[in-house]
């Protein structure tokens, strides 16, 4: 045995013993086909690419998350995929030419170099569904149903979502004219809703006490869906452009909540996750005792534009070992397992083929093996009698 | 733009668009529940790990396959897995702590700095199954059996198999006792079966006749069922071990060909592939029309003694994409595809759950999108009729 144990893993690093592997893989079948049935298509998008693509448009933020190498081949570097967002965009960009909407989902490990938001682990089971082509509350909604739709068939009780519209941001940082060091110091304190921060910022760039009021108003603007009465107050003075993101994060939240009138939704004008990309409305969901988002997504248009065609976009993810462990976990078929002779003649095969095309699990008992039927974990034996090969419960 | 086109995939890096995909998803189900129905537990493995422990055991002819990078955590060495049955083997010896055998499978990408020898990808989706905990001819042959109903199930034809036993070259190289390097130089001259180099190999290192006509009889001796009464007289002077590893290689042949009545066997004695770690029984599955094996596998027992744990063990693996390449299209099933309105009333709303509840794929129409039902490729419209939400062909 040499110094290291051969069997630690990596840190956020982890594996899938049989028992949660079934789990997992019947709640990956689950989710899949649920999204087959809302029209999404999988994709299998590659684990390792070119850095400078898996780093282009919307992977532009995950330079220090990605894990990088050369490549022996073309000496170009090569990075892990920390996401897989922006490869499915790639795939709608440059792949499927059609000028329709595209739907495509995908399941896949990702990598990150340091624990990501979702969970502790650096290896998170990312599954996702993206919707290409279209512009509009209708498209945005229908991708939030769908992720409520996957949390409710991972069995994630007690949901509620955050509702943010990163245009209003945008938009009063564009009013103020803010240089992007300034945009990214307001940014960062508004994450925090760190109010004195706040004000101590907008004091120093010097703006115009209505300017200034309002970015310190959105720190407090989150609540019920009546927080936007109060947000048109307060954001009186603010542009054309940041009164159309406020609507449209209204009406986004009426629609969502007549389809799905028992979500707790819960609109914050500062939210502002994944603002370095996301391009319009943006979401996250909850459930008590997880400290981070469990799922999230978000408009990003455009970000095909470097793979060669430029598409309004929304779409959302979330990690399903992350979902596994919130989930309630639904009943699993338990098949019966029989315990059967290992050599034998061809009437015994051809018994064992049929029973195992009915769904049974047959295991054949190794000759000199330790273990009998029970230690099998089997609740039934074949054995011989007259000629024909019979089922007997253990 | 930039100078480089962001959609290149690297060398040997694929992916699958949504037809692909659909198949492969089919593809992997199937095997995955055949695998199932013979007693093999899925585990899911991690596709990174400190490098030491993948190259330790069954992996430690993988390292310049494999691709390595520094774990900011720990500051220690990871690499991708290039393999995933040392993986499986760790997590037998280590994870799963009973007597009795293990049956686990396994599927997952791995990826490797050159093209593999199952094609020219660098990430084949490795698919395997392996059992622990018994030695003998039984267990090979279920491994042979489920290799060989793997390939059935995924529509693999006119496969032929060749089987060998890395033990009669090891016992001839302890007979002669070769040293490592001159056992590397034989190894390498019959894996090319280049008689007169192993002729001129066994005259340098000065064996004695008997020895050095055994050892270039060993390149000739391939064939059917009857080449093995040849072998006896060839390895006639041979050691003990050599005579029992012929009477294995025979002995499961037999009792393979009893299963299989129709799969053409093809004894070879100096098949050594994956000799490094391989301690049996080994064999390798082809179909006219594919340079290298397209499945392979054999006994390797005593590979989990570095995580803890020293069991028998055999296996076999194949990739996933490479089957779907050789082997016959199944049909897939075709869901009836339906175009529904966006937004709508509950009714609506519950007509939808209700059809996608039924297995039918329900496509909303997104307002001002491009295209309609036919171009969405759907089958049939959602329209209201007196207050009811009908289907109608399209």
């Amino acid at each position: 045995m040499s110094s290291h144990k051969h069997w630690l893993l990596p840190e956020g690093i982890d594996e899938l013993l049989p028992e949660q592997a079934a789990r997992l893989e019947a709640l990956r079948r689950r989710l899949l086909d649920q999204f087959g049935a809302w029209g999404y298509e999988l994709v299998i998008t590659p684990f390792i690419e070119y850095l400078d693509s898996l780093l282009t448009g919307a992977g532009k933020d995950l330079e220090h998350q990605t894990f990088k190498m050369t490549d022996q081949i073309s000496g170009r570097l090569l990075g892990i995929r920390a996401d897989i967002t922006p490869q499915a965009a790639r795939i709608d960009a440059h792949q499927l030419c059609c000028e329709e909407p595209n739907r495509l989902c995908y399941i896949g490990s990702v990598f990150r170099t340091r624990s990501d938001g979702f969970s502790a682990s650096r290896s998170p089971l990312q599954i996702g569904a993206e919707l290409y082509g279209h512009s509009g509350v209708e498209s945005d909604v229908e991708i939030l149903c769908l992720m409520m739709a996957t949390l409710e068939m991972a069995g994630v009780e007690n949901v509620f979502l955050d509702l943010g519209h990163v245009g209003i941001f945008q938009g009063l940082a564009r009013q103020a004219a803010l240089n992007a060091e300034q945009e990214n110091a307001l940014f960062a304190a508004l994450q925090r809703k760190a109010v004195p921060e706040i004000r101590s910022l907008v004091e120093g760039f010097g703006l115009e006490t209505g300017l200034a009021q309002m970015f310190t108003g959105l720190a407090s603007l989150n609540g019920k869906a009546d927080i936007m009465t109060r947000a048109r107050d307060v954001l009186a003075g603010a542009d054309a452009e940041v009164h159309a993101a406020m609507d449209y994060l209204e009406q986004a939240g009426q629609h969502l909540q007549s389809c799905l009138p028992e979500l707790p939704i819960h609109y914050d004008l500062a939210e502002l996750r994944g603002y370095q990309y996301q391009t319009g409305l943006v979401f996250a969901a909850f459930v008590p005792g997880s400290g981070k988002e469990i799922a999230r997504g978000g408009r990003y248009d455009d970000v095909g534009e470097k793979f060669g065609r430029s598409r309004p976009a929304t779409g959302f993810s979330a990690d399903l070992k992350t979902l596994m462990r919130f989930g309630k976990p639904f009943p699993m078929e338990r098949k019966q397992r029989v315990f059967a002779p290992a050599g034998g003649d061809a009437k015994l095969e051809h018994r064992i083929a049929e029973l195992r095309s009915q769904g049974r699990v047959v295991i054949r008992h190794l000759p000199g093996q330790p273990g009998n039927a029970s230690t099998m974990d089997c609740d039934a034996v074949l054995v011989e009698e007259g000629g024909d090969w019979r089922l007997k419960p253990v």
